[in-house]
């Protein structure tokens, strides 16, 4: 049977909503490790990380580039007219573009299986890197220069957040207020058929799958912000961190993929300290530099 | 000025020496990242991991592939005359083949600079796996079959082990009666000119760097193989632990390379548990399988 499907890969280098050139990496390092690609592939313009700061813009970090970026995935997705999209990230904020354009596409029957120890839902007035703004503006909410490319809001009753705990007060509000499901990690090991109760419910046909390898534990999976290095115990603000296992989360998205169809998946957040410390080492070392 | 030099690059995803299959991947990632090789490349021939265990073959574990690795990679190195090697390993027994040819060529000019948390002198009535003889038998000691490369037996006077610590004793027992210089991690601080007086003393004008990645702090350094996810505290037998930084390991190869002209490296041991992980993931993903 022929696949009639028109998918596209987007790899999305982006790094500057989190600021974290090391983002930049991660992104070409994960599409060197995917299976290959079936159908188009295709690469979000992303300047190369390079010595200057990025500034505060009107509240955002590195706002112009990012609207660039936002506006050129935009347009390679359109051009495209695909059926589904993985999109290679990059920082969580590389889903917006694909997560807007498949919620047209599909409306009301598309589900957001949003994968990660945070609910991404904030606005430039609490929180100035707009990584963490993008489940919220997928649902029209934030700043007017993300959610231009939202031209149908998801409805909050079509995301499940899955991985969560210890939101903020702020983050704990706008769930509680949009009355968007979520699941922490043991309401998901303890109930894990909640995840086919939402799909049931909603009535939810396709789905888009944010994963951010941030929702795994640290101590297992290293390539995260959280295990950087030599870090200290309190260098991210007492943020929740992960604590899925890997096996974990590959049931949870197969366990949701049997219920509805996959139409997104993004991989977002890689932070392969290790492997870029290695390439480092490897570049100022004889015989090899 | 041309580089007349005739460097040979050998990409050697050994991983039977160690009996590890993911270092079959580690070398693979190896050979990705690091920087384009100006000359020559080779591979030499190791059959994929399957899911057949290696057998104890009369002392050696996996011996027929080992043999056959060494004498294909002796092969191409003769074929190619190289004046320099570099070599992606692999476990550590990977750098016998381009050593062996080194000392020969370089003669008593040549020194060894073996960067590793283990002296790598065992045979196999004291340890079944090749990865842990190779400096010996550069030596000429231990297994015939290994030794057969050697035709000119390194002198122990020309090595030195930096980095380790905590020596089983019969490794202890073998470098205090060969006379091998040592320095630990604490020597290395305290002392690090100890170097530059070996190379003096020994009249070495030439280095074959040996670069095991267990040398590094696997807490600060995650493809090691101390550093495996969910590892129990005595999973490796307590064996000694790496305790330097890159750092550390890039000054100190620095700083013996500003004395005598490096013509060898290896970088061996590379277990990048989370990459792979990541990569089985990723394979078991909709979308992407």
């Amino acid at each position: 049977m022929p696949n009639t499907q028109s998918s596209l890969r987007l790899l999305f280098p982006q790094w500057q909503g989190g600021n974290n050139p090391p983002y930049f990496f991660g992104s070409r390092m994960l599409s060197w490790l995917a299976p290959p690609a079936q159908g188009v592939v295709e690469e979000v313009c992303v300047p190369e990380p390079g010595h200057a700061q990025l500034a505060n813009e009107d509240g955002i970090v590195g706002r112009r580039a990012i609207v660039e970026q936002l506006l050129d995935a935009q347009d390679k997705i359109t051009r495209n007219q695909p059926e589904t999209i993985v999109t290679l990230g990059g920082d969580c904020l590389v889903s917006l573009a694909p997560f807007a354009w498949l919620v047209e596409k599909y409306g009301d029957k598309l589900g957001v299986l949003w994968i990660d120890s945070h609910p991404d839902v904030m606005t430039p007035e609490q929180f100035p890197h707009a990584h963490a703004h993008v489940l919220g503006a997928l649902m029209g909410n934030g700043d007017a220069e993300l959610t231009q490319v939202v031209r149908k809001p998801l409805s909050p009753g079509k995301a499940l957040i899955a991985g969560i705990h210890s939101p903020l007060d702020v983050e704990k509000q706008f769930i509680s207020e949009r009355g968007i499901a979520t699941l922490s990690p043991s309401e998901l090991r303890q109930n894990p058929q909640a995840i086919d109760e939402w799909i049931a419910r909603e009535r939810i046909e396709y789905l888009a799958i944010h994963l951010d390898l941030d929702v795994l534990d640290p101590a297992l999976f290293r390539a995260v912000l959280f295990a950087r290095p030599g870090r200290g115990v309190h260098d991210f603000g007492d943020v929740a961190e992960g604590k899925l296992t890997i096996a974990e989360v590959v049931n949870l998205i197969n366990q949701a993929a049997a219920q509805a169809k996959p139409v997104g998946l993004t991989v977002a957040e890689h932070l392969p300290w290790d492997t870029l410390n290695l390439k480092n080492m490897l570049e100022a070392l004889p015989l090899l530099s």
